[in-house]
């Protein structure tokens, strides 16, 4: 008897140091340091040197790190071209991965594959991301694309390339904890996508555009946009009960709720839900806060015992919506923070490399042979 | 004790009724059917079919799909802009990822996810995968992009439109066989990093554009530009058994020999093996197939005890550059043929689909905790 290891859960592929999660008790930690932490004390470009170099950095190597991703925060004048040049309409997570792929051919080091040029291709990648969504953002919408600033931090200039207009300091600090928050998770889809594409010893133009294309799928990155749809749907809040426990008694699946890995609230969601709490206590609640208030309540007492609770995209879109992005960026969003986690994992996967090979159990036709087309009815 | 599956090796992680592969004897079947019945009877566009509707399909079922193919040859202006655009002496590879990705924002269709679109967009790729190599190799090469022609086959017609010149039947069979022997290898890292990206639901274009990244690599698609290289090395047939006597001795890895899952003859590599044979008694041996022939007694002499032998890789170099095909485009011919099986695979595998998540074993640190920037050394 053959058996099947369906959606590959519960294999274990590799080892790595960066990113631990136990998913029963609602741990995340990258370097053994719970997310909560990181959240609070840390910003998104020590994260991600945290984890291309799996140590937390010195403050010289810190500032060296964001000295280097400001100098790389322009992108060539033939990417912006080809960006300007895109259909509007298109979805922005198959302009992203176009354009992502489009800067390999722009980078004179691209075939390189050794673990130097790997990494400084990523840092390249992880400054000119928050660029390029930002000027496909622009160009979709037929507004002038907007140059970086080297005064604003990575968070605040992307919302400031997005909008055009320089960010809050609170803005800019709840954009960068959400980037935070989502930097790496493990060998979650996209960045087990960019280590198939990498175990052949592709380059790192190849493993990302992977990336991008498993994460724009609606089972991974695409969630946080579905939860919006949803809350759309539900219209107003005296509605949510009434459509939440619709959707329960006939078994639909809610979006944002439920996760492979959490069987109990996802700490990362934790740390957004305060924050919106934050938010309405100051501010009042939004429609959407008590909409999610409602479904979360619901959803927790019908549902928690079997392990399914919301997750971070259950607030993640609240979030990124209260800040003025269009639900559409959301998932490019995604991308702008997990580009860390994928150049790092690939960076530490190829370090001892082996081709990913997994097989399938045939269940087609045995011992047939070709016949003739004449002989076919 | 935690066990890990380096490499994913001999974890199985789906069902499919397309290929079987027996390594150790050496078999290879599409619907149970040996390849070599294909190679020698059918054609690409006959096994792309069989492939995406895992059947042998009716006279009229081929007809049509060959009209279909037919109809899609021609690819939007603006991709040929694109193309013409892109800065001389890419990689190939890169361009193809890039221009394949491109097309996905000129597809209407494009997020659309249902079977039926997956097919459809499907054979569209097919026939404009030839297209768009052969633009690729005219615009890097400064000529003129040629336009397809009704009147040839698949491979002719590719043929035709990379050179500008009409190939003779024998090279267009002799290519047809090649494609046909490259359509498909059940579940290789190019195929599973395309199934990879489909697992979270995302889209076609994402899938292939993944998939070329992964075919891209040394270890998979690059292999027999590698062996190539190689002939080029080694000069002259006389230095061969020096050449390979020295890397065996020094334990170097060859190109082109051994395999993942072959542990006796690759049999695609027979049939390649007996049309370079079949050539050589009619025009000569060539310098190529001297080397060769010397290469493979060596190795097989030597390494066959240990299952190590010649893989189809080794023969398909010398067919192509006989064929006038430059080194730099056997990858993309490559992806010319295995379109086919990334795409019959992610449809078969998203009829029931599961995301697909494995786990890593953590080793890093744990239980720690962010440390001040003025605390650290």
């Amino acid at each position: 008897m053959t058996e099947i290891a369906k959606g590959l859960e519960g294999v274990l592929f590799t080892e790595s140091k960066l990113t631990f999660i136990n998913g029963s008790e609602g741990i995340l930690t990258h370097l053994g340091i719970p997310i909560q932490e990181w959240a609070e004390n840390s910003t998104f470009e020590e994260l991600s040197l945290a984890l291309l170099d799996a140590k937390l950095p010195s403050a010289a190597e810190l500032a060296a790190f964001d000295a280097e991703l400001k100098a790389n925060r322009a992108v060539p004048d033939a990417l912006l071209d080809v960006i300007r040049a895109m259909p509007r309409g298109v979805h922005p997570m198959q302009a992203l991965r176009t354009a992502a792929s489009y800067l390999g051919l722009l980078d004179p080091q691209s075939e390189d594959t050794s673990e130097a040029a790997r990494r400084a291709i990523s840092v390249r990648m992880i400054a000119q991301f928050a660029t390029i969504i930002a000027a496909i953002n622009r160009a979709q919408e037929g507004q002038d694309i907007v140059a970086p600033r080297m005064d604003l931090n990575h968070a605040g200039n992307f919302l400031y390339m997005l909008t055009g207009k320089e960010p809050t300091p609170e803005q800019s600090r709840l954009f960068d904890i959400a980037l935070v928050l989502h930097a790496d998770h493990g060998m979650n889809a996209s960045t087990f996508t960019a280590i198939a594409t990498a175990s052949t010893l592709s380059d790192m133009y190849s493993c990302v555009t992977s990336a991008i294309g498993a994460l724009k799928g609606p089972l991974h990155g695409g969630a946080n946009e579905a939860v919006m749809d949803m809350l759309d749907e539900v219209g107003t809040p005296d509605k949510a009960e009434a459509y939440i426990t619709d959707k329960l008694d006939h078994k639909v699946k809610i979006m944002g709720v439920g996760h492979r890995v959490y069987k109990y609230f996802d700490p990362r969601s934790r740390v957004l839900r305060d924050y919106a709490e934050h938010v309405a206590n100051k501010e009042g609640k939004s429609n959407y806060y008590q909409i999610l208030e409602t479904i979360e309540k619901i959803v927790v007492d019908r549902m928690g015992a079997k392990g399914i609770y919301p997750n971070v995209d259950f607030y993640s879109g609240t979030v990124y919506s209260d800040l003025g992005i269009r639900k559409e960026y959301f998932t490019p969003i995604f991308a702008l923070a997990r580009i860390s986690g994928w150049c790092a994992s690939v960076i530490e996967y190829t370090r001892d490399n082996r081709l990913l090979r997994p097989d399938a159990v045939y269940t087609g036709a045995k011992d047939a042979h070709y016949v003739p087309m004449k002989d076919r009815q």
